[in-house]
């Protein structure tokens, strides 16, 4: 999930990649988003397998599946989100209800709106361990709503009573895999799994828990379809989930819905074939991209005197049958504390998104690896040559 | 817009239009929801036309117009819906901004949100004139937001400061063509014009009001795309808005919007060679349809001793040049006083919506006239067998 703000005039940016980037020494070049734009070449490879034609008469009514209480959503999708959840192993989807929202964003204010407590005195606490996404606090608080209220960093929260927690994992920013904290009876737990996919990350396990939330944009890749899709353990809940989403949005658009069951078809087939038949394995691709990136990324971080990033532990891939390293989507780049590398970045013609917004000090930045291959390489090249100015800025600054 | 719910098991609904209806004497018909698949056998005409291929490398981004603060807007479908005002002739858009959202659902909580009064001690109050859409009011409160509150009948309103009246007009449910009725200072107007299209309405002038929501769902009777719009005069309000969407669902999806700017082409098209070219003009095949229904249901109700219907005054509509009646999505069906007629429907086997949902006595019952042809004979003819049956049941219960 990302929090996009538009770009101004003049930056030349990640966010319309059917414009052929022209990069200068010049461009301003934005790395705040997560935009997913690095799966582009994957797609374009695998050409009419993924075409879809939809007819004029097509997909008229509001209703996907009537007689389910999700009646919004397409069989097929569900269908197809069970069987990929099977395929690379990361969540248990059996005796589960699947729900589909616009966007995992549409979900995680419905899983709110589900587990809140009403009719208590006070509002539900909704907290998650910092640094935490930047945008839960906005999406929590923008309505006012009197059934919950965001209450920021789970590790400092100490109030009596219910209490909603959001795990994270792999966490966004910082590509942690993450366990509950607060770990008290009365809480309700959501888990956002947007990024728990092979390219990301090893899969160890299946994950099992109450609402787990998974993403189109991040999974594959396609953020512009707004698919996410929550897997629940409880009727009540889910039919809850499911009521905010009629009275938000009556539905979700069945446009995307079955551009994504054909997509993630395509996917599934990829991962059995593998090594036997024409389509590449997605999700290989992926981790192999990313891979490549990470050690480009690391080779500059380890020439510089003044970043450093996070280290992640070498686990066995259930998906992959290796042990290999997480491969975030972000890097959360740590400089001297109380230096404002965001600022610093900016003045390098590099929009990032500063630690503050994550709930901790402005030392971290968030920059997102998932930009077209030519905004990388120059992201690289500018951070390579950052050093010195950067401490310049600083000296000027301080 | 509708409200909808999932239908039981057995039902055989409007609501699966792709699925073969089979009716029987015994089928129970759904007429609950405005699902508009009336016009399904339109778009099948039209062929190829409207036909669209989407590549699994296309639409990948969250971005579709960087440098607008409506980030999320494909200017494709914000050029065909501004085209389409200028055909119509029932919206000024010059000068205007135009907002797409997940259905006009979603963009009447936008314009909640956007004209709110935060920070007073209040919450704004929301009105709108009775019978009113049944979905505003659980629409407004459901997340018990700080900044708003649903207060009923703007008739009855007489609360001193800050307020938001919805003006609907075409009425939904009635089909009666209103104004604001609480006209004070300190008030901010939506106006719902989701029904200010020819086959519902004569077109008598270009609307031009502060906040004015349409949907493709009711235009063309696409409802499964979720594609509502806004036109919007004030940037400040727009711009709340457009972050609304944002913290909402970040954006809206692409798919939708493309589909949507392809057949609003298409009618566009229609619209200018009518009678020249062998694209039938869309509007007026939905007037003649409509008007036809309405003659059947008129002449129905005109024998029966229990029934009545609205009358519409007839007015020249600039959009056909003629002087049109108008043909309501819905029929606003009333009984004598205190009569359940719901209930009685019911038990006739049809489904609808009670006037109690609408802020009115349950005399007066919502019932779509926009199913299937197979479906509304079969409307018609329990309508016209239900006299003696309906008068059977009351007796029974009182």
């Amino acid at each position: 999930m990302v929090g996009p703000a538009y770009d101004s005039k003049n930056s030349i940016s990640a966010n319309n990649p059917t414009k052929k980037l022209l990069l200068s020494p010049d461009s301003f070049i934005n790395l705040d988003h997560g935009d997913p734009t690095i799966f582009q070449p994957y797609w374009r490879k695998m050409g009419e397998r993924c075409t879809m034609e939809i007819s004029g008469s097509d997909l008229m009514s509001y209703f996907s599946d009537v007689g389910n209480f999700c009646w919004f959503l397409e069989p097929q999708l569900r269908d197809a989100i069970k069987r990929l959840h099977r395929t690379v192993g990361n969540a248990v989807t059996e005796d589960r209800y699947v729900l589909v929202g616009t966007g995992s964003t549409q979900l995680f204010q419905a899983a709110l709106y589900a587990v809140s407590s009403p009719g208590g005195s006070d509002r539900t606490s909704v907290v998650c361990a910092a640094p935490y996404y930047s945008s839960y606090k906005e999406e929590t608080d923008f309505l006012q709503s009197g059934l919950y209220k965001w209450a920021g960093d789970a590790y400092a929260f100490d109030k009596e009573g219910p209490y909603i927690e959001i795990v994270t994992s792999p966490n966004n920013p910082d590509g942690s895999i993450r366990e509950a904290v607060v770990n008290r009876e009365e809480g309700k737990l959501i888990h956002d799994l947007a990024y728990y996919w092979p390219q990301y990350t090893p899969i160890t396990r299946p994950a099992d828990y109450d609402i787990m939330l998974f993403t189109f944009s991040k999974s594959t890749g396609h953020a512009g379809s707004r698919i996410g899709w929550a897997i629940v353990k409880d009727e009540v809940v889910a039919r809850k989930m499911a009521k905010f989403i009629e009275l938000s949005s009556i539905g979700v658009s069945k446009e995307s819905q079955l551009r994504a069951a054909k997509i993630l078809g395509v996917v599934i087939e990829g991962c059995q074939h593998f090594g036997t038949a024409d389509i590449e394995n997605f999700f290989e691709y992926g981790q192999r991209l990313m891979s490549e990136r990470w050690e480009k990324l690391k080779a500059v971080v380890k020439n510089s005197q003044i970043f450093g990033l996070p280290k992640y532990p070498i686990e066995w891939c259930s998906f992959t049958g290796k042990y290999i390293e997480s491969h975030p989507a972000f890097a959360w780049l740590k400089c001297k504390e109380d230096t404002d590398i965001e600022t610093i970045l900016r003045a390098n013609k590099m929009q990032t998104r500063g630690g503050e917004r994550f709930g901790v000090g402005r030392e971290y930045v968030r920059i997102s690896l998932l930009s077209p291959e030519e905004m990388f390489n120059l992201f690289l090249e500018r951070l390579s040559a950052i050093e010195e100015k950067g401490i310049t800025y600083e000296k000027n600054h301080k």
